[in-house]
């Protein structure tokens, strides 16, 4: 029932394909690590890896605490002015969800003896994972032993495990153990750069408890100065002989359960787990904390945790389900991915949602731009609360990008490439400082968000001071140049395969939109933006600037450069690019990948979509046709776009291609580094490929447009999302958009360019059919997977 | 007599201005590792810091043997393909120039006593350092002190030293230790990113004699796997109670001399010290080698060495002497700079020549690109033995530059930024392995030495081979773009304050020619070239892409811009950058700096000087002028250039200003690190300046070409050069030049354009007077020092 390393198993999938679950049907060793990240918990706050209860074997044993990290220092072999000199690493944080298990002595283990059934099971509706397991011990005794784990949503200090032994057959002697772990030892790291830099025993005891259920530990940094406490508490059900001892060291807080089960006994222990941390509150603040955590949740008791996480999932769920009739395995991605995406940035506030949720140690537990460009728009028209606690982060590190401005030159703001707490961690400029656009893309979101929400309180304490910083980054970075056009050289674009390139269109598409909108912002809000300096003058030289933005175009190919000059690079060899040799970065110096055409990820096609005014229909679909012979996606970040912007330019299939290589990433593990942690942000896509891709929504200025259009492959499409105080389902068929006003005022809609008025009464609208497109070409070897169609719906 | 750190000394020259010494009058404390560079000693295998004899105090000890480092490793804060992650530094091997004294058993250390005279004299035709001291212990004894130090010329593995102790009124007695100190402790770091690492104790102790009055250390390096011995022998004259002991350890050996001195009886002791190094042969065999240089040394005898010496540098300067009327510092300058440029390469013997020499360990050691850029058009036509040495090295190096190229995805050869045995160590590689110029620098040092010498045994067994594997290199790194242009995208030029860019002038043009020399050079062996797998299409393939090279030119501003696009770019806001704030790398992001037009050193300009028939008179002033404007220098390797160019256009005071920058750069300490070692690329520049600027003198396909003028403060410039056989000497005043063969059979040369044959009788030609120039502006404050004319030519 065990698959284990080196087994053949390719054929098998990993997870049976269920519309609400994820169900790994029988354990497999060899997948534990990309399980463990499927399986982890969080709710923004604390995240758990879905470690078996019992600590191992594991695939990385993983406990995340939101912005927890120590400092490192940054090496350069040749170092200039203004490279970082300290990074930032999220840390292992202390485990509690350990419960080890002895059966009549022999530890439970799914290593030795034989698993009979081995079941673990991920319910997003009820947020909780459950795992069932029947064992034999060497010694030949049997044991059924079921736990049901959660991060309490509702309570986001606080998480519980409810585990229960049974026998099964002969009476056995069981001893479990709960424990809280520090300072694990993690496994060996990776030559991949990509992935975490592990730090050995981050954690120094302070302080440690034990007493009557009750253990708590206490632990601090060493370089960062940060400050954290883990406890744990039980309720016990057991036969009465059954006895209960704590202990606790600096590293290690256990409670020893020991009693006899006859057959048909239990032992039940619902474990409730607390954390606190903190840079300034004292020990005995922090202490009582957690304390008070744990009475908060054992008053609560498990069934009252249960009953809460699932009324706060169908309440999400109302506003936010996506179905999807006719592929199986996106209606169980869109929703697993939902999942994540409200896991990763529910309780954040006001921390960040890094790129990997608190689901592994992937990219140093750093956040990045492509939580503002795709994370935040989901959580903007399905939660939005989360994403204005995220843009409140960026806004509370906003003394920092200031700084760093001012380090380089800068008026204004700059936000870090790669940050936990603020401070810019990027150790290679080219692709990190010099990726201004992480400036447009969080006052993108600060945008959309307005749009959404109209929430005036946000705008004019948060929002109109982002915006005003970051134009004055961009009036700064920008120069007019003798002919009047305002040019921003030496930047680096989305598109991690070049760098340090003039006049990115993305970079200026949304740089324009920034310098547009600060101006537009600073006028509705004259005498906040009075109290930030801005006069007359400054928002008329952003205006100004917006207006003479340098977008070039390639009359010759009549497409336009991802860059200035790009089309005039040699193409990548693609036909010489062995399979192996990808991702590119791995196998060939950035010094070639730079110079050539190739694409890593979407850049000109994502300005198609986030800038789409600002291209013709045909431009859209030469330039779309242009790419996609030169993207080789060797970012997660750009299968979602491409199916976004294959979608508006009629290419349905390859849409749909896409979309399932940007809703399975982690589920089939597609670039084998799923161990490191989730891909929040391709995650998110799934949404994105389904709602702006095949529903066609785009928002802004008040306008919410549709021009919905399925591919073959699926036959219904229905999704809700909220805007300005309005929840709308748009159900889509290939003959027809439905409309519907769930909840509010009712509002103005588009329906492919028609504009239509949404009030009590759902409106149907026909769905023209259009005629089929020419086929596209990609690198050789770098075409999506096909989505199968599969007529049974499975 | 001796200054102290932080006394004002400003206003009193360090050096008296000497046509052939460089003399330190007083001891200078504050300015001891500046003295330890300008008076080291070597012969381009050996080299010697200028400190004093005792050891201490000091700026920086340092005793260097050419390519003999150790490597560490370089950290990337995030690593990439293709990084190189060893990298090489040149180590202080053991110092066998330590001759420790007591005087009434109280150590000499002019911190001590008093200082009654300390005068140190570089002679530049005798090749010695000679120190004269007087010095009263703090117990009052007075003693005089002489030594003579040299680095042998003409025995590549020996420097000797005569140490001459004698007291002054009363008797002392008098101990003298002669020694070899292994693992000497260094100074503290910088944080200067150009200054060295410093490895501590890189030396594990093999083996140590004494024996007689000879002492042998045999050190190992750790992990570069090289082997050392340092042995050191002595002939000692004293009183007849002289008592002499030797003893070893590993890491010291000493020789003691013990005496007393009645008032007119002296000790001296003449102390032979020889080197070697393999990282190949045998303990016993380097072991032997050593002591075989010190018996041969020893027969030879100190006078003997002397004699050899002076030899060795009359034949030296009667081919290579300038001379200047005028401007003394400049006469002094000039041959201080071929000294220590003949000092860096006369024995260096197929191992490189590196940035510093053998002055310091300043870049860690290691060579660049300058070696064949600046100083070797000096050697090729002084000394020619040692540019053909220099570049015998590089082709040892061919087999790691192919494998460089290959593992870059590139054909050919690509040869390291930097390196001491021929590995790339750029840790960074926009300025390092971008920098792909050096590959095309080293092919046009190839073709110099080839016009200059007729070299056909070189040309057949390492020019070839040179010339076909770079042009293959370049052929692989262009592309022709759609129009049939050829295109070079994606490099860095010589400037390093842009980075890859498109088509640098610079590197295209000497690319073109490194690609149309390789395909004549071809032709002219079949044989060889068939060998190298060259056939008729890859030529021709060569000639096409040079012929359809891409020359960017900006129609709109009439000037080249220095790669495409650089003229669009902001400039630098000259106006608001403090003077302090230069070398701007120092106090800007590189990010800023790449993206603005500002120059760190000539690279259109350079451009220019070396492929001069590419430009029109009218281009050559245009685009001097417009870079003029934006050019800082914060490179040393710049100024020559722009005194070259400046008097090719007429600029004569401005090319004089220059001149003065490279000549005096480390006499004066104009970059105060001339501590790290000596710059010798800029010192070489003493010569351009003179030759190329003042001489007008440029050569190439067989053509000697001069177009002498003078500045106003130089009245007569007299040079000597070696082509083709002809030893040919120039003499130029205001009104006309005196060209006047020497030696050799007679050649076609140019004055001002028109051709004349110079036989055995002088040629006299005058000089027409040019109008002034208009002036030309330099960023703020970063005007070259004006060269004060002196009417009494001091």
């Amino acid at each position: 029932m065990i698959e284990r390393e080196g087994q053949v198993t390719a054929d098998r999938p990993l997870f049976t394909v269920e519309p609400w679950c994820v169900r790994e049907p029988e354990l497999r060793l060899d997948r534990l690590a990309q399980t463990e990240s499927v399986f982890a918990l969080s709710n923004g706050h604390v995240g758990m890896r879905g470690n078996l209860d019992e600590g191992e074997p594991h695939g990385m044993p993983g406990t995340y605490l939101n912005s927890f990290y120590e400092q490192r220092p940054l090496p350069h072999a040749e170092t200039a002015y203004g490279y970082p000199e300290q990074g930032q690493t999220v840390i292992n944080v202390t485990n509690g969800k350990v419960i080890r298990l002895l059966v009549d002595d022999e530890p439970f283990d799914v290593r030795y003896g034989r698993v009979h059934h081995h079941e673990r099971v991920l319910d997003m509706r009820a947020g909780t994972l459950t795992r069932q397991v029947e064992w034999t011990s060497p010694a030949d005794k049997t044991v059924k032993i079921t736990s049901v784990r959660m991060v309490s949503l509702t309570q986001r200090a606080v998480a519980a495990i409810c585990y229960e032994v049974e026998p099964v057959g002969d009476s056995v002697r069981i001893v479990a153990q709960s424990e809280l772990v520090a300072n694990e030892a993690l496994p060996g790291g990776t030559k991949d750069p990509r992935a975490s830099a592990i730090l050995e025993s981050p954690l120094v005891g302070e302080e440690h408890v034990a007493n009557g259920t009750k253990v708590l530990l206490l632990h601090r940094t060493r370089q960062s100065g940060l400050r954290m406490a883990a406890g744990m508490s039980h309720d016990i059900d057991g036969p009465e002989s059954t006895t209960i001892d704590t202990e606790s060291s600096p590293d290690v807080g256990r409670l020893t359960v020991a009693t006899r089960l006859e057959p048909g006994q239990k032992l039940r222990i619902v474990k409730y787990i607390a954390y606190g941390w903190s840079s300034q509150r004292s020990r005995p603040a922090l202490h009582d904390q957690v304390v008070g955590a744990l009475a908060g949740a054992r008053r609560t008791g498990w069934d009252g945790l249960l009953r809460e996480q699932q009324e706060f999932l169908d309440e999400f769920w109302e506003g936010a389900d996506v179905e999807v009739e006719g592929d199986a395995e996106i209606q169980q991605a869109v929703r697993f991915s939902l999942f994540h995406v409200l896991q990763a940035g529910a309780r954040a506030e006001r921390r960040m949602i890094p790129a990997k949720g608190l689901t592994g140690p992937g990219y140093d537990g750093h956040a990045f731009w492509d939580t503002e460009t795709f994370v935040l728009p989901v959580l903007t028209y399905t939660f939005p609360g989360a994403a204005a606690d995220a843009l409140a982060w960026r806004h509370m590190t906003l003394p920092l990008a200031c700084e760093r401005a001012a380090q380089l030159g800068l008026e204004g703001a700059t936000f870090p490439w790669r940050t936990i707490r603020g401070q810019e961690c990027s150790g290679y400029w080219p692709a990190g400082t010099a990726a201004f656009h992480v400036n447009a893309d969080i006052s993108d979101a600060v945008l959309r968000y307005l749009d959404a929400t109209q929430d005036e309180q946000f705008e004019r304490e948060i929002g109109l001071d982002i915006l005003v910083h970051t134009a004055r980054l961009w009036r700064s970075l920008g120069h007019h140049d003798v002919d009047g056009v305002f040019r921003i050289d030496g930047v680096t674009g989305p598109d991690e395969y070049s760098a340090v390139v003039d006049n990115n269109v993305y970079t200026n598409l949304m740089a324009r939109r920034n310098l547009q909108a600060a101006a537009e912002m600073a006028m509705r809000h004259p005498d906040a933006a009075d109290r930030l300096g801005v006069d007359a003058e400054e928002a008329a030289s952003w205006r100004d600037a917006a207006a003479s933005m340098l977008i070039p175009y390639d009359e010759r190919l009549g497409v336009h450069p991802q860059s200035e000059s790009f089309t005039n690079h040699a193409r990548w060899d693609f036909a010489a690019t062995k399979p192996d040799h990808y991702p590119l970065l791995l196998h060939y110096p950035y010094f070639d990948l730079y110079r050539k055409q190739v694409v890593k990820q979407a850049d000109l096609v994502l300005a198609m979509h986030l800038c789409g005014d600002m291209f013709t229909d045909e431009q859209k679909a030469r330039n779309f046709a242009y790419y996609e012979g030169l993207t080789v996606r060797d970012s997660s970040l750009s299968a979602q776009t491409q199916a976004v912007v294959a979608a508006e330019v009629g290419q349905l299939e390859l849409a749909h291609d896409y979309l399932g290589e940007t809703a399975l990433v982690d589920l089939h593990d597609l670039n084998r580094n799923t161990r490191d942690g989730l891909h929040i942000a391709a995650m998110a896509g799934a949404w994105s490929g389904l709602v702006a891709g095949f529903g066609g929504m785009r928002a802004g200025d008040g306008r919410l447009r549709f021009a919905p259009r399925l591919p073959g492959g699926i036959s219904r499409l229905a999704f809700r999302m909220l805007y300005r105080g309005n929840r709308v389902k748009v159900t889509v068929t290939s003959e027809s958009a439905r409309y519907e006003l769930m909840d509010g005022p009712g509002l103005k809609l588009w329906h492919h360019g028609e504009p239509f008025t949404l009030g009590d009464e759902p409106v149907e609208l026909p769905i023209e059919p259009i005629p089929p497109q020419p086929p596209l070409t990609q690198p050789a070897g770098r075409e999506p997977a096909p989505r199968r169609i599969d007529p049974h719906g499975r």
